[in-house]
């Protein structure tokens, strides 16, 4: 069942090749509700936009061979027609030598072929003098200029944010074929955490985890479902587990992974189905205690109990994968470059993420340094800190005074102003 | 009532100094649901994290002093005194020459100062054998050596991720106090718009910006109140406006602003209340023909119809008021530097944005160039774009090869795979 260690790289391969996280369905959402959501269907615009061609400017619909050789001395006059109002079907058809009159937005008349400018021209009566000769086209947008009627708008597995919402309504359409978003199933364990809001007796601790977790896979675009703490016995694991399995489309336990005595969360997930258990620890620090299982199609991750530990492995291995089962664009951390500010070394053998803060010195070059007092079960280690680096278990160490990628958290990070 | 055309700065600068944007209020919402929301106080810690020291491995807790001088070859011989399990109150005190078993997250019992990991001991009945020396404190976490009690863990205007409510759950608070988000009103005005959905009639087209502006609102840290397409008439559009100055903490109008019969929108909102219109129309393009009124403390935002123009004055003059009001932290739009692949030139006189493209060549130079047909009316301008430029007033053009900042939508910019 259990197998070595596997390196971060083999891991991730492994976890890969084993299950294979495709969308997990489709629903109909009304326009309203699309934000954020994912195409998950090729939109295709049912009608021209502009459904008719329109004046971008107030001025005068004509036939634009009518105003050639038009200039500032030698004005063109032509003969007013009528107005073409706003929203409204034009009543004129402009012949050679006429002009109606037009506000901006509103459709070009019959017979016109261009609008000129308020702007540069003089009315006197029904005399409309013109004083610069347009060309055929200028000042309106034709007709499906924008979208073509039948072209494909915007494609399956877009991200739907304001100017997306835009092109769906602009084709009026009040609905959307959108991924469903995966259900994620989040289960603390362990005997000694209690819910935030209860007493707490000698010797617990507040679970912390179920709801640093909930948030992150709402964040990578799932359904959080929170199971709550599972007391600390095996038969009531297996009935937790086999419930979470029955109801959502991913789970993730937290706690119970070390190799104390009563941490059977592997053994009992390897029980519950096929393949069962594939990763049971990973060469990587933080968050090595960490199993992977795949049960009848379904992920199952067995996280550390540790909140740091926890919260950052669900950021390297379980969000991609929450990513994909929700269709989602696969996206990538925020990073920027920063000189190390002190030697830092990785944890022998294992690929190793330090949590660090960065902050500009007197010259101007921004330094990174790892999080003080990083405590590895700290809460407050990951929420001081501004992002982190990664060390291969490669390299001995990274020199002070090196240039190094920072993967920064969030979208309100405190660089901005550190 | 009106004014001279105001330039990019002076309108920004005018109205920070016409309108205060601060929070709007603050309400309590459950740690569940306090995922994106701000502090609206300091959270102060009411007890110790961890709340009592912890062992950071499994092994035997110890008095450091019994283990100096041990080593591989001399280990030093403790005497087995009891287990200390998980979770619960320790029933065993370490007096000198003595070890308590212990479990990682156990709390550390009486008379012991530091713990010997298990893989340095061997165990022979009751005898302990360890192997290594520990220093006081060594392989534990003492009691607020994470969170002091009475420490300010999280400040006020503090951004809630998962990392924060992790902070927020390990000192057991089930509430926090979050500013309340602003209530924006969205009206939608202008004969020739009908809702998404409807028949269209001839001259008529669907009304984009209720949408495009709404869940701009929202990703601003707003609640959006639609309230749909208010009819061509001063009566029903002065009604509206009351009704959204009633019941919203700010308001948006688009369209009717331009220099149209019937574009009323500025006169109406003047007339509702102090200091009324005090900027009308920016030297910007897009978005010129905007007006931005204080209606007896709230702003009141009339954009353009155009809805590339709409959503682009949005975010520059109306989403940096909406995240004061939501007291957010101030962000920034992600922007990366690339080289123009052509000469730009800014509309004359005005602070030009113009909607580009990203793209590498082959070379590896990433390079800038305006979205192909970049109609300014259309809507796909801006859903193809992946971010635009910023020219100033002051500048004749751009010229190719140079290196300029480009600011990226979204959080999902097609920019990474370019």
């Amino acid at each position: 069942m259990f197998r070595k260690l596997l390196s971060f790289d083999e891991a991730k391969q492994l976890l890969e090749q084993t299950f294979d996280a495709k969308p997990v369905g489709v629903e109909t959402v009304s326009i309203s509700e699309a934000h954020e959501r994912v195409l998950a269907q090729d939109i295709v615009a049912p009608l021209n936009i502009p459904p008719f061609s329109r004046s971008t400017v107030d001025g005068y619909a004509v036939k634009a061979a009518d105003t050639f050789g038009a200039s500032e001395d030698q004005p063109v006059t032509l003969k007013f027609c009528g107005h073409v109002a706003i929203g409204e079907s034009p009543n004129v058809a402009v012949k050679n030598g006429l002009a109606a009159e037009i506000v901006t937005g509103a459709p070009i008349p019959d017979g016109a072929d261009s609008v000129v400018m308020v702007e540069q021209t003089t009315q006197k009566g029904n005399n409309i003098s013109v004083h610069r000769p347009v060309s055929i086209g200028e000042n309106l947008m034709a007709a499906g200029s924008d979208i073509r009627k039948g072209e494909t708008v915007l494609k399956a597995g877009r991200f739907l944010g304001s100017r997306e919402i835009g092109v769906v309504a602009a084709i009026g359409l009040t609905e959307v074929v959108v991924y469903r978003r995966p259900k994620v199933a989040v289960l603390s364990t362990g005997g000694e955490v209690v819910a935030p809001g209860e007493p707490l007796p000698p010797g617990k601790i507040y679970d912390i985890n179920a709801h640093t977790l909930c948030v992150a896979v709402r964040e990578a675009g799932g359904e959080p479902i929170n199971l709550g703490i599972i007391p600390d016995k095996k038969d009531k694991l297996t009935k937790a587990l086999k419930n979470a399995l029955g109801s959502a489309d991913a789970v993730i336990t937290s706690g119970g992974v070390s190799v104390g005595p009563k941490d059977f969360t592997p053994q009992v997930v390897d029980s519950l189905g096929k393949p069962g258990v594939i990763i049971s620890g990973v060469a990587v620090k933080p968050g090595k205690p960490m199993t992977i299982a795949v049960v009848d199609g379904k992920p199952v991750f067995s996280l550390p109990g540790n909140p740091t530990s926890s919260l950052f492995m669900f950021s390297v291995f379980v969000h991609p994968v929450i990513v994909k089962l929700a269709g989602r664009p696969e996206e990538e951390l925020p990073k920027l470059k920063a000189v190390t500010a002190k030697k830092m070394f990785p944890a022998r053998g294992r690929r190793t993420f330090i949590m660090v803060n960065l902050a500009y010195n007197k010259t101007g070059t921004l330094l990174v340094r790892p999080v003080p007092t990083g405590l590895s079960g700290a809460i407050t280690t990951l929420a001081k800190a501004d992002g982190f680096v990664e060390i291969s278990e490669k390299q001995q160490f990274v020199d002070a005074g090196t240039e190094i990628n920072v993967y920064l958290f969030g979208k309100f990070g405190k660089t901005e102003t550190a």
